[in-house]
């Protein structure tokens, strides 16, 4: 007999989201007309725009073409197309300070994460903020780098919660923590909305340099950040090259959710204990376990990285930050504390003394608005509600509205 | 100090068809005007057909437009996409022995093979035809489900091993097979060409209902059968649905290499020894770890699997396998003994008494064209040569001349 995989057996409720999908279901059976307005999961709605809509319809007509077709990268033409991806993402998004060759392309973000999982294995101990995208932890359980479930503190034994609150700006506090293998790291922070500063992000890279500890840091939202000065990489800072990972994602900010394509950047120095490089072990699991993004999703990429790309980006994700702004004016006005929403599309609404999945269902059921309950990313969550500011204006305004209509 | 994950320190070189690679760049460093022709990865050639391409244009401009725009499988429209692509797949390539809700759309075979070693997790025991595709061993070594590397046997401790040679015609002696938890079965088989019957498959899924075994069945080469009553899928065994998985890829039939489309079957029946669901846990592995193929590739999939579509493939289809005719014929007029090339896009060639790097080697530094070594896909690979049917059909020609030219 086959024996379920006990890492998969420790997990206790659904992947977040789906859990939401359940709950949006569940009203929609018992009120079929409600107008649901979804500031749940973090679905881009903006269509693409147009040079990348360009980038994208001129790789299909080049797969329809006997010379320009492509298929797995190993040809040259394929290779080169990449290598031209690369180095945009070296030169236009981190300004040359990450070289190609340090750079593997990827269908997104959460699938990256997967596969970090594989390439650390199980002997591996694992910090996460708390809260924390869900992935971090559900992902180490399931490679079985974590302990079993532990009811008494409703968490996983194994893990350093690294708790992440309005006293201390939602940013851990290092001097409690204890030192672990790595150390996930998102900033700007997703639920929380809050964004490292460079000093916060100099104590964390000294602090897993002290301990030879790897920092897995998760930038996919790196293009929201407004105000000057805040770091968009852990590699702006001295000393991170020798101690950290980043992933990116275009998901968010070029509204790439439903094309795919995200990268991975393992620097040249950062080695295992032995002195073996990370990036070699790094493209030994993707080759070995990915065939590559889509060919057309990279074609894209090259549009979205170009200037032209690169300005309509901006003007995507100044839509949404509109959005945001008016979010947490409404819940501004209705008393509510939030945070985050100024470098990131996620507001952070403190709703004190309430359980989350309450808060959630008040919501839902009241106002007909689908948000994400804080508990869902961890128990320092517990009291809160995720906004996110993807939507139509349209629909963020109507939502606002009954907001005010509804939680008066 | 992070310590390297000792399963990945276990792989001994590198993943094959990156060696191929390098060998590839080495010849190419010494004799840069050499033209090479790759008959060696299974890396597609022919440009997208008419409707695939049309299906991709039309959900680039969806794409664009603010009523067509879908990211995430979560909003209703893209659900409704999805939906259509799992039926198409049901209806259109299963004849309707699968559900679509037993379906889950991926990114392909490889990476869907790297989700079920998460699936499966390191506890559990696995068998692997040899030859076989890398992956199987690969990945299972790396998730830790297999001993060390046995410089001895020059194979991995733990794996079960199952000789697949002209003697028993490609397929695994079964009263010689010890019981494991996993059994990865490849058919139409990669590298060897050979299709499993109905009666082979039978004696499978008895085998592994008798041993309370889990089949992987890869089907990825499923369009490439011509000959009448050879099964396309392990569900049309009596018995497959309560013991077997089923991985499969438009990659190879409509060329979708680049594209990126697959799926994976998990029956409703199939479930671990305390009663729990496969499909449960595999909807929570994918889940967390993936966020869905690129809605583009869905609509390539969509147009694909549509009747014209089909017919299209066909067509693709027909070519390679006439280009496997022409390499076939070309090595028995070398005198060379050649297996596969019928149902299958592989040439599995024999040079009994060599290694089979040394003729990989021979044939590149001679012919220039580039094949796969057997020995690279296990050790009862040594002694053969894997020559691919995916090319131009010119290429084709002028490999064989070349071949005839030096290998007599």
């Amino acid at each position: 007999m086959v024996k379920r995989n006990e890492n998969i057996a420790k997990l206790q409720a659904g992947y977040l989201f789906p859990e939401i999908g359940r709950r949006k279901k569940a009203l929609l059976e018992k009120e079929p007309d409600a107008k649901l307005i979804s500031l749940g999961i973090g679905n881009t709605t903006e269509a693409l725009s147009t040079h990348i809509v360009e980038g994208l319809h001129k790789e299909v007509t080049r797969l329809g073409t006997s010379e320009g077709y492509t298929g797995y990268d190993d040809d040259a033409q394929a290779q080169a197309f990449l290598d031209k991806l690369k180095t945009r993402i070296s030169n236009n998004w981190y300004n040359g300070i990450i070289s190609p060759e340090e750079i593997i392309v990827s269908d997104g973000s959460k699938p990256d994460c997967g596969r970090l999982f594989f390439l650390f294995g199980n002997n591996v101990s694992v910090a996460v903020q708390d809260p924390a995208y869900p992935v971090y932890v559900d992902g180490s359980v399931m490679i079985g780098a974590t302990g079993n479930y532990n009811s008494d503190t409703e968490e996983f034994d194994g893990i350093e919660y690294m708790r992440c609150t309005e006293e201390n700006d939602f940013f851990p506090d290092l001097s409690k923590v204890k030192r672990t293998d790595l150390i996930y790291i998102c900033s700007p922070n997703n639920p929380t909305g809050a964004v490292a500063t460079k000093k916060e992000l100099k104590e964390l890279v000294d602090f897993a340099r002290k301990n030879r500890s790897i920092i897995i840091f998760d930038a996919a939202y790196s293009e929201f950040i407004r105000e000057k000065g805040l770091p968009r990489s852990i590699f702006e800072i001295e000393g991170a090259r020798e101690c950290a990972i980043e992933v990116s994602s275009l998901s968010k900010p070029a509204g790439f959710t439903g094309v795919r394509l995200g990268w991975t950047i393992v620097p040249k120095e950062l080695k295992f204990d032995d002195g073996q490089s990370v990036g070699k072990d790094w493209q030994r699991v993707v080759g070995t376990l990915f065939n590559g993004s889509s060919n057309i999703a990279q074609w894209g990429a090259i549009a979205a990285l170009s200037e032209t790309g690169l300005s309509e980006i901006k003007e995507t994700v100044n839509y949404y930050m509109e959005n945001a702004k008016i979010i947490k004016n409404g819940l501004d006005g209705l008393g509510i504390k939030t945070f985050g929403g100024v470098n990131s599309p996620y507001i952070w609404a403190a709703f004190p003394g309430k359980k989350s999945w309450d808060v959630f269902e008040d919501i839902l059921t009241k106002a007909h608005v689908v948000t994400t309950p804080g508990a869902g990313f961890g128990k320092a969550g517990e009291g809160f509600v995720r906004f996110s500011a993807f939507g139509k204006t349209s629909d963020i305004k109507e939502a606002v509205k009954r907001l005010q209509e509804n939680l008066k």
